[in-house]
Formats: structure tokens, C-alpha cells, sequence
């Protein structure tokens, strides 16, 4: 049972007039409560050959290896919450280069975004959902423990981009089954 | 006054503990209710010189020309909602090539995604939210009459690209103020 955040009444599942997928709606109050995948914003900071790690202190994936990334948030643009989640989660300042990567998580509802940037400085802390922080070589990517497919995948093209001497940007999906 | 939509209890306005920003905070049940941007995706179909467009049935923006977008839906891929939305919309089949642009519109909490595509056949037709669907030439484009910014740039942005014989992928933002 879903209630309305409007009202409080309890919402049906039905598909509205004009519409062709079922949707959480309101008969108290009319409001029709939709459903959508959210944004999830990162980023490869680079300096002298290494990359921007960190390693997660929350779940899920506690322990493992990620690229700073997360949700979008209201009132930002997408480059703002790359910025936001690289000084939250790693303590670092960078400079935005380009949209990187853009996959499809329909399982989880989400798309993952990375962009490409340049780390301004060699500081760097792990904030409270790291807890640690590391600029890596390629040869010291941990990549049995990388916490998601998206980061392994934006990984991948992005030290096959530097090999060839290009970056490109890279769309695909993590198909649902 | 919101409600929580897992229990209707009364929804507090607060920065819960290790975040940064005030959210609506359910002290019944636990429930953060967060609140982020919605992806709306997009396509640039073209066929023979021209380009794919609808006339909105619906508001905002009633009666102006747009591109063939809509909100992406829960358990799609991005490039699935494209050619969804122009289905739904333009009654017409595409082929996706590309991601061509991504526009952060922060004012209204949105993210705008539109992909290159080739239109399949001459087969199309108005849905349920279009007056009309057009195939039109560059000097046929109804520059006064475009809905939207992100639609307006992201047509200029094609126009300019396939004259210099090269599409490219572009980001930017549309800022607040």
C-alpha cells in the first residue's frame, strides 16, 4: 500500500486516461504519483598518469572500490553534482573536461553518468561515506574490487581511450537480465 | 504539508544525520523521502535532409514545435525511451545512432537527453499529445515557434554539425539565472 504525499489518502494503481502503463494514482486529490529513474553523476579525475579512487564506507558495495559518484541532486546541474560528490566523497577539487560515459541501469532504475576531469590538486581526504581514498595506475586498479558495472565499464573505456591517445564518450546499457 | 507515501504519517522538513541538505524526513517510519531530477530524453530523426518534428497537443507550451521527447520511464533504457517517446508521439520508427546532447536545466529540475537518429520510413503520424508531425528542411524550421530552449539548441547544434560534416556529442546547461 502506497499512500498520496499530497493528501495522505491511499493511492490505486491503475493506468490513467490517455496513458498506457499503470501509475500510482490519487482519487482523493486527483495527483498522479509518477515513477522515474534517477540520475547517478560521477567522475575519472586524472593526474600524471593516476586516477581518482575511493573506497565505499557505506552499502551497498561497503568495502569496495568506486569512482566518486551519486545521485543528482535538485537545484544542480549535472557538472555541479560531479563537482559535489568528488569534494564530498574524496576531499578533491577538479577540473570538469567532458561527459564521459552514460549507461542505462534499468534494473535499478538508474543511469550513471561520468564525466572525464582533471584533478586540481594533489589533495585529497576520504569524506564519510569513504574510507579511503587512493589516485591509482592502471596497473593498480583493484578490479575484483570495484564496486559497480558502470565504474568498471567508464574504467575500461576510459584506459582503452588514453591508450589510443582519445577520449571518445561512451553510451551503452546493463541490460535487465 | 507532504505525506509519507509508505505510511501517510506527517513529513518533516530536515537535514537528516551525515547529509548536508534539509529533506523530507518521515519520523514514523524512517523513510528519507528524497527528491531529485527527472531525465526527459529525446531524438533528432532525419531523413533526406530533414528533420523530425511534432506540434504540442498539450501544455505547457500548447501548439509550439518540438522534438520527438518525453520523461523516461521506470525499467527502460535512455535509448529505449527515445523511441518510445517517438512512437507515442510522431507515430514513427527510428534507428538510434548517438547520443547527440545532454542539457542540465536545473530550474526545473530537469535533465534533457536527446540522441541522433535516422528516421526508418516516411511512415508517421500525430499521437495522442501532437497536433501534428512534420518532416522539415533547415530553412523550414519554425525558429519563433520551438517550445523549448534545450530543443532550440539542440537543433542549432545539429544544423551547425552535419554542415561541418561531423557530428559531435554536446553538454551544457541551462543556468538558473
Amino acid at each position: 500500500m502506497k499512500f498520496c504525499s499530497n493528501c495522505a489518502a491511499p493511492l490505486q494503481q491503475r493506468v490513467p486516461p490517455g496513458d498506457n502503463l499503470p501509475r500510482f494514482v490519487c482519487d482523493a486529490c486527483g495527483e498522479i504519483h509518477y515513477q522515474n529513474p534517477k540520475l547517478v553523476v560521477g567522475v575519472v579525475a586524472a593526474r600524471d598518469e593516476r586516477i581518482l579512487l575511493c573506497r565505499r564506507a557505506i552499502e551497498p558495495r561497503y568495502g569496495y572500490w568506486t569512482l566518486p559518484a551519486g545521485f543528482m541532486e535538485n537545484d544542480e546541474t549535472a557538472a555541479q553534482a560531479a563537482l559535489r560528490e568528488t569534494l564530498e566523497e574524496a576531499g578533491a577539487r577538479i577540473e570538469i573536461e567532458a561527459p564521459f560515459s552514460l549507461i542505462s541501469v534499468p534494473r535499478v532504475n538508474q543511469v550513471h553518468l561520468f564525466y572525464r576531469a582533471r584533478l586540481a590538486s594533489l589533495e585529497f581526504k576520504p569524506g564519510e561515506e569513504s574510507l579511503e581514498v587512493a589516485l591509482v595506475e592502471e596497473d593498480k586498479v583493484p578490479w575484483q574490487d570495484i564496486a559497480f558495472r558502470t565504474v568498471a565499464l567508464t574504467l575500461r573505456h576510459w584506459f582503452a581511450d588514453r591508450a589510443r591517445g582519445s577520449f571518445g564518450f561512451h553510451a551503452e546499457d546493463i541490460a535487465l537480465r
